[in-house]
C-alpha cells in the first residue's frame, strides 16, 4: 500500500546552486546530504511537510557524480526538471509484487539502496504513463 | 510560506485511461474531478496523504479540452508525464510577491483560478531549476 507521496526528484548540474535557489526562493533548509555511489548521485533533501502516516515530503536534489549516471543522462536529454515521482510504502518487496502483477515492469529485481538507508525500486516510466516512478521504504519516521 | 507539496500535476492524454491506470496499480480512488474553461483541462484529483499543516497532498491528472490549451501543447512537445509541482500555501498574493521579489517571474499579475476553487499562480520554469511551479491557495482543509 502507497501511503504517502515520499518525495520528487529534481535533476540539478550543480547542488549547491539548486540548494541556494529553494533557500532563497522559498526558504527550504537541508534536512539531509549523502551521495549515493551506486546510483552515481550525490543528493540533499529538502522536507517541506510531514504527512499523516507518520513519514514526510521532500524534494530530492540530485547532482551526477559521474558521466554515466542516470541523472547526467537525464541531464543531457531533458536539462534541469522534474526526473522522477517517489511513493512511500511500509513495504518495498511486497508493493514491488503487487504492482508488478498488474503488469508494470520494475527496474531492479532487488530492492536496492536508498535515501537515509531507505529500500528502495523503481518502475518502468513507459509503463506508468511516462513518469519514472519509485517505490521508497523509508526508515525515517518524525 | 510554503507549508506542503499540494500536488504534482500530470498530462495525459485520456483521462479515464490515466485514472483507471493509477487506480488498478496503487489502488489510488478519485477525490474530486472537474473541468477548468480558464485552464483548458478537464482534471482529476487523487488524493495520495495528509500533510501536517491541515491539508493534503494529491495527484492532479490533466487532460487537454482544446488545441490551444498549455496541457494540449506540453503533450505535443513532451508527451505524457509531470507537467507541473504545486506548493501549497495560506497566501497566495503573499507567497507570490515574496517569490518575485528574489527575481523569480510569476505568469499572472493576479491569482487565477484552480482546482476547489483554489487561488493559483504560477512561476516561470525557466526561474526555476527547469520546473513550472505553481503555487496554491486552497480552501480545503480535512
Amino acid at each position: 500500500m502507497i501511503t504517502r507521496v515520499d518525495h520528487i526528484g529534481i535533476a540539478c548540474r550543480d547542488l549547491a546552486a539548486s540548494i541556494a535557489f529553494y533557500q532563497r526562493t522559498y526558504g527550504f533548509e537541508v534536512f539531509h546530504q549523502e551521495v549515493n555511489e551506486q546510483q552515481g548521485v550525490r543528493e540533499a533533501m529538502l522536507r517541506i511537510n510531514g504527512t499523516d502516516d507518520g513519514g514526510a515530503t521532500y524534494l530530492q536534489l540530485l547532482e551526477p557524480i559521474r558521466e554515466d549516471s542516470p541523472i547526467a543522462k537525464f541531464l543531457e536529454s531533458h536539462g534541469e526538471g522534474v526526473h522522477h515521482v517517489a511513493f512511500g510504502t511500509a513495504d518495498v518487496r511486497a508493493e514491488t509484487a503487487a504492482v508488478t502483477e498488474t503488469g508494470v515492469r520494475a527496474l531492479y529485481p532487488e530492492p536496492r539502496h536508498g535515501t537515509f538507508g531507505s529500500q528502495i525500486n523503481f518502475l518502468h516510466p513507459k509503463d506508468c504513463q511516462g513518469i519514472l516512478t519509485e517505490l521508497v521504504q523509508s526508515p525515517v519516521h518524525e
